[in-house]
């Protein structure tokens, strides 16, 4: 089994592509490092990205880039980063992809609880989130040859101690819960799911 | 009462425009017709249509530019319809008009039961009424001086009918409850909320 990890040298991407790499075979995407460095906000970096993987059976994206910050310093300019990074890079993955990947293969990408639990400092992820949920709610009817798609929604990870203090009152998601979720996308049978951790 | 309609001109606006200027001082803005003419992809015009109001009470938008039709002439250039259309036009709105608004004025956004509920030919939408939501959450806990603000959902509406086939099964909501959702929403105390109908 072929698995594309977009975003493998993020705090996800790195727990995920430990485990899974001593299971399958895995291609490490990134913007910095990895076996393909590829920037999510090109549609032409993301297709050529496919172009050199060739057919696969699963993408698990775990990138996410949006404005994190003030309310004063979220401007129609700002607002941008995450409209093209975690929404925008992220469907594209699945509308390009889906000319690449086999039959029965699986999209999966990350949202977060931010899409209807909102923090003080993320309404960029917020608004990011909801589109790629809906998307993946609305892709899973539309794809075909028995691709599915689905979420996975962390609040804050174990991993990202920074993050604690602007998640007041949310137990921090572990990376085991993490992997599992995208264990239930990637290996279940379920589609148009978002896996609330 | 001063308020703003955007999006006066279509179905919905046609109909809120006709039963609120009863009440309350409308601003008419629309993108062909209107009291100030509008372009909802653009952040000049946007900033320019506030200029020219002044301070108001509350906006109401029913402006949802969005790519509709079968899933392969969905693509990454036709997505971009409703990312500018209704998802940013919608929040720069928001963005824009917060420097705009008088205090306890109120933002109320449309949104659609897609962003749960998906149909065939709608992912565009879907994904950009999943934005709004997120984004009316968190604008919601950012937004100061009592300033609050909404979406309002509705399934298709009555007076599309050109639109029923593609809802098979949803029971179109009236013009009359559409009204009233906006009601809810300008009139009423909640804030953060996505007003199903």
């Amino acid at each position: 089994m072929k698995i594309i990890l977009v975003g493998a040298s993020g705090t996800m991407g790195t727990h995920l592509s430990k485990v899974f790499e001593q299971e399958y075979e895995i291609v490490k995407v990134g913007s910095k490092s990895g076996d393909i460095l590829m920037d999510i906000t090109s549609t032409e970096s993301i297709e050529q990205m496919f172009k050199q993987v060739g057919p696969f059976d699963a993408l698990i994206s775990t990138a996410g880039p949006t404005h994190v910050g003030p309310w004063k310093t979220l401007t129609y300019q700002t607002f941008r980063k995450g409209v093209e990074g975690k929404m925008m890079g992220q469907i594209n993955l699945v509308l390009i992809g889906q000319h690449y990947i086999n039959p029965k293969g699986s999209f999966t990408l990350i949202t977060g609880a931010l899409s209807h639990d909102p923090q003080l400092n993320f309404a960029n992820a917020s608004a990011a989130n909801g589109a790629v949920e809906g998307f993946v709610r609305a892709a899973a009817i539309e794809l075909e040859n028995g691709i599915r798609i689905n979420a996975v929604s962390p609040t804050v990870i174990e991993d990202s101690p920074q993050y604690f203090p602007y998640f007041p009152g949310d137990i921090p998601v572990t990376m085991k819960q993490l992997e599992y979720g995208f264990r239930k996308s990637v290996f279940g049978a379920n589609t148009g799911q978002v896996i609330k951790l």
